[in-house]
């Protein structure tokens, strides 16, 4: 032997992933209470060797397109690892795909929010079908016929995977096609055709450039009819049992999401039925497009709190120079400002997750404050997720950039959920929007943080220049994002100034809204409560 | 065929890489005029499609460790791809390993840093021996009679591959071995033990656990002798043509850079000559480290700008609502704050190339300069090469998410700049080590800022500030990240101040000194001169 291996931190397994107040306090005060125990069990799920393993392999061994089957038929399947499998089956069990629809209990959608978090830390590719079906069930009630049929087996807590008839299925999977080639987020230069057949069904012809989860069930769709472009639902598998057209050209070779299959599909002749009215499938698709949108909020805040529980544990388990890495003043400053930004993020996306439970309920005033706050989210929580997922690799040094570490496959996931389901520029734009169109939704943010108004100084201060920022209607575009930046940072700081100890609220209004800090992380101020925030880490 | 393909960006190929004003002018300002030509042949190259398909190649298909031969005798060989060869020997002919050290020319350094910027922006990880076969040089120079047999071959321009006598070959690349399991940067708790032989050489027993490119030839490594931790040259092959004891437990599997190999390598008996004085190690290596560091500046303004260039093709050969995306209000303003940033990223790494040459040529000014001015930059740029390029990325949408389009291997290569050759916090701490021991490196920092006095408010406030902050003693490790940040920022508004258009130099002083900017990009204030800003882009 030349050496023993000491000063090494032990693997972070066998631990409960919900045991992290941050999380749960922001599921209580959300509604869900009732479902902390459960959350509990799920935590412990995800923090154990078994399911790390899932998620280890369900990357490395990623899914593989089989166009043809050995006879020479187009079959067009994909074949997933077993572990995929495994991820998938426990995370529709515990009800993280459509279940919170068929549940009536208030808070639904945030105990399922709670879950999506964890599991997300977890595994995040497999949550993109989870999440699509998810986010179909709202916009599927547009066509009562389709959501009658379908809709019970969209929240079904039962995984069964392969191609069969959706009717004959204890549980269906749903995912969607909007962006074609030459149009990306312009989804109206779409090019897929749709004609109408004397049965009433339609037929489309065309392709679609990134469909996630080809192996699913049952697919919302864009495509223009003589009525303008209209939503479509497209099955893989026809009632009558016979498969339906959809051409696989190719599974995407992703920077990250290597569990997930995205895929390039071509429609030629495909039987698909209208969803919502013709004409109007922006309107029909957008009911769905703000569900998944909610869940890239709850993706980014899960995936940096993930790199955070990383950092943190190395940092407790490594020395350098006879101090341990957690009690360096440097790296002190490092880890809470990480924190901070980890518990503004938590709080902003279970706050969503909250008005998404109430709007679903009929709270009006929710509907309002969730239209503007998603984009604002959307933009803000995703934006931060590979900035701070950066800097926690960093914390473990030359380790972090090792994939036996876990934190590579953290940060490939990073820049992700601020690119699917509208990028950066989108959903700033998609504010400007909503700010114009639907006012109310101005009302509705104006009230949430009203509701910590004469707390905190410098968030008061912060909400009077936003307003004005706000009011300016020159180079609207163009200032978009700074305005956007700052709605989210005073959102979070009201949030935080209601919910959080002080030491997280002092810390925020004094370095994201007054502006005392640097642009990287690390460099808040000297008066900073440290202990107070470095207290917030993820066990 | 179910549709055309439309509305998609050519493949950025068949160009001139060197055809970039911000590159050029900082290589012509720091003394390298007489390299232009060269650098423009060079660019060619880097652009061509040849060069572009070996970069794609050499990270596809990984270097491979063989442990032992088909005999089963213990070889410890590492096999390359041919592509991998092939950008090594173009890299070595180019003068970007240790040929600079054999040019009395002025400029020559500056000349390899435009040279190296540019070969980083085609493939990083292959550029990891170049960098440190240029960087071991002054470290050796410690040992005349080492350094009299190896640096003519160190500084030659031939790659010659391959384990054989280190004397006999017409070019030798190095290595360096510094870390270990449970030190990592806290190199003092090395555990290798060095014991030194009747005929003056010593035999090394123990571990290392990051070392890069094991095929090199010669490497330095840290030991523990009996004066203390000591440098030391090991040779892959020992002078009468046998192996040296070298074995390489494992590659390391790495989040990018994966045409480079790192392995761990145990050493038993493994001989050894002393570089510099015994228990000098750290005071020896430093020189190494030193300009290993200054490469990582310029990586990771190369890797910024490398990205820049794929977001400003695509942007400007993509429409969207019927509009090219570059020509979109708020893309104009990410696109513009992203080439400021990469302006000022570059302007700095080539001042530091600058201020190598210069210092190299005797000129202690310029020596002080680089001693604090390395650590600030290396803790800056290479902060922000991961945050620039995952904005980068996100400008081409889902497809910038597409290993097809090149940016994922920018975006997995973006944090490792700022990991190895220390931490952020390491460069941090380090700066306040030069300013605590070495005052003479904070004068030429001043000599340098104060050249730009009066000529921008807003730069010479945020100067002062910056003083009256490194004068206080006060936490200084816990504020070291917010003043090596200030210090980054006002040494790079001293530069543009100085040295770039109006447009660049008013953008930086408003938005990085005086603070008219959010935290992302994208977020310049309205009254930007943005037409000059975007005038820098790469064409």
């Amino acid at each position: 032997m030349t050496h023993e291996v000491t000063n090494q931190a032990p693997p972070l397994t066998g631990h409960d992933a919900a045991d992290d107040a941050v999380l749960l306090e922001g599921v209580r005060r959300e509604g869900a209470e009732w479902h902390l125990e459960e959350l509990h069990r799920f935590g412990r799920y995800v923090g154990s060797e078994e399911a790390q393993h899932w998620a280890d392999q369900a990357n490395r061994h990623e899914p593989e397109l089989r166009t043809h089957d050995r006879f020479g038929h187009r079959i067009d399947e994909v074949e997933f690892h077993p572990a995929y499998h495994s991820l998938m089956d426990a995370s529709v069990r515990a009800g993280l795909a459509g279940a919170a629809w068929a549940d009536e209990r208030p808070g639904a959608h945030v105990a399922r929010a709670g879950g999506f978090m964890l599991a997300t830390m977890l595994e995040q590719g497999h949550l993109c079908p989870v999440s699509m079906t998810y986010a179909v069930v709202p916009a599927l009630r547009r066509s009562p016929d389709l959501a009658k049929t379908y809709e019970p087996l969209l929240t079904s807590r039962v995984y069964e995977p392969g191609l069969s008839t959706p009717a004959a299925k204890r549980g269906l999977l749903a995912g969607m096609g909007m962006t074609e080639k030459q149009g990306g987020t312009d989804v109206r230069a779409n090019t897929t055709a749709a004609v109408e057949q004397a049965d009433g069904t339609w037929r489309l012809r065309g392709h679609k450039w990134f469909t996630s989860a080809p192996m699913n069930d049952l697919f919302l769709v864009l495509a223009q009819s003589p009525g303008g472009l209209s939503c479509f639902l497209v099955p893989r598998v026809l009632p009558d049992g016979s498969r339906n057209t959809f051409r696989i050209q190719r599974l995407k070779d992703k920077l990250g999401n290597r569990s997930n299959a995205s895929s390039e599909p071509e429609f030629d002749d495909t039987v698909a039925w209208l969803v919502g009215d013709e004409g109007k499938g922006v309107r029909t698709i957008i009911d769905m497009v703000t569900m998944t949108r909610l869940d890239c909020v709850l993706g980014s805040a899960a995936g940096i709190r993930a790199a955070l529980a990383q950092a943190a544990h190395h940092t407790r388990h490594r020395s350098v120079f006879g101090v341990e890495l957690i009690d360096q003043p440097l790296m002190r400053n490092v880890l809470a400002d990480l924190s901070l930004e980890s518990e503004a993020a938590t709080t902003l996306a279970l706050r969503l997750a909250g008005a998404a439970d109430r709007a679903h309920r009929g709270d009006a005033d929710e509907r309002a404050f969730l239209r503007l706050a998603t984009a604002i989210g959307k933009y803000w929580v995703c934006k931060r997720q590979p900035v701070a997922v950066a800097e926690a690799l960093e914390c473990l040094g030359g380790n972090g950039y090792d994939e036996a570490s876990g934190m590579p496959r953290l940060y490939r996931e990073a820049p992700l959920n601020g690119i699917w389901e509208g990028s950066g520029n989108v959903n700033a734009l998609d504010m400007l929007r909503a700010l114009t169109r639907e006012p109310e939704s101005l009302e509705a943010l104006s009230a949430e943080i009203g509701a910590a108004a004469g707390a905190d100084a410098r968030l008061d201060a912060a909400w009077r220049e936003l307003r004005a920022e706000l009011a300016r209607p020159e180079d609207a575009q163009l200032r978009a994002r700074r305005v956007v930046e700052r709605a989210a940072l005073v959102l979070q700081g009201s949030l935080l100034v209601r919910h959080a100890p002080a030491a997280v609220a002092d810390a925020f209004c004094a370095s994201r809204l007054a502006g005392d800090q640097g642009l990287a992380f690390g460099t808040l101020p000297a008066g900073t409560d440290f202990a107070g925030l470095l207290g917030r880490l993820p066990a």
